[in-house]
């Protein structure tokens, strides 16, 4: 028994930083997504060490039943005019699902079923996205600055990104001062 | 195929106020807590109908996998000497976790194992609770304004109140100005 007061790890909201914990970072950069953006010409020219997306990671306990928490920092950026995302993935164990908690930026939340039903949620500052079972997602950036967003997911969920071979069914490109939904 | 913009539920960091979804309330009085303060006296002399806690749940998906958003209002006030607090629980599921976030207010969070190990967690706005597979939890609101706390869970987890009959292994007394933890 210990009535010791234990400082747990900190999240500063507004900006997604994780603090006072184990942590592990994993960078995503453009030389790591061949195949991703519409435009592989594009992708080509851009900068391959260009930083797309950091994934900040609490250490904590694995296993059935125990959740991990993370961050994501999507840059703002574009390949062509399709803005940057991540890479996106169903879980490995498909029955897992996921919750994403917008915390900066301004973005899109794109959900795929395996049977290929899309679905957009606009993901800001607040917003709470429940991530049913059997559903792919994707987080893009449709802003000026990076989009922030936390996320809570069973350890033992895994990723499967092959299942995405094709890719999701909607793409967002720049247009104007804003974005375009496109299909295929 | 839809290409429309879904416009999902919102929280307020700041407050914890759940908005833009469905929204279950699950109010807890001070008539539903008997036998969890120390004082049993001090308990029947306080007002039934006191809301010691408030906890708003977002409708979504149940099942394997599926995880819940919700958060608590703990209410700032005293039973006797001791804090106001949460019953507590064990989940059903009793390998499923569950995670907790500060968004306002002081407290603790107490973690128990099944073997009666208890930890004690500070809670302030951006604290972040990983609490693992196997262990009771509880909230204890140590300041003067409500606490609230975000949660994640797994919405197969469960509740199982009578594992705890015999109580968590430490209390939580004001003291001066702050507070004292004692066992038993």
């Amino acid at each position: 028994m210990n009535s010791d007061i234990f400082m747990p790890s900190q999240l500063t909201w507004a900006t997604g930083a994780l603090a006072g914990g184990p942590l592990i970072r994993k960078t995503t950069r453009l030389a790591d997504l061949p195949g991703i953006f519409a435009d592989g010409e594009a992708w080509k020219c851009g900068n391959p060490q260009k930083s797309v997306y950091d994934v900040d990671v609490l250490g904590s306990p694995v296993g059935e039943g125990a959740l991990f928490v993370g961050v994501t920092h999507l840059r703002a950026g574009n390949v062509g005019d399709e803005f940057f995302m991540t890479r996106g993935h169903f879980h490995q164990r498909r029955e897992q699902g996921e919750v994403y908690f917008g915390l900066r930026g301004c973005g899109l939340l794109l959900l795929q079923t395996e049977a290929g039903d899309a679905r957009l949620e606009q993901v800001t500052a607040g917003s709470v996205h429940i991530i049913p079972p059997f559903t792919a997602h994707r987080l893009i950036n449709t802003g000026n600055e990076t989009l922030s967003s936390l996320a809570v997911w069973p350890s033992i969920a895994g990723h499967d990104y092959a299942a995405l071979a094709e890719g999701f069914t909607l793409r967002i490109f720049a247009s104007g001062e804003g974005y375009e939904v496109r299909h295929g």
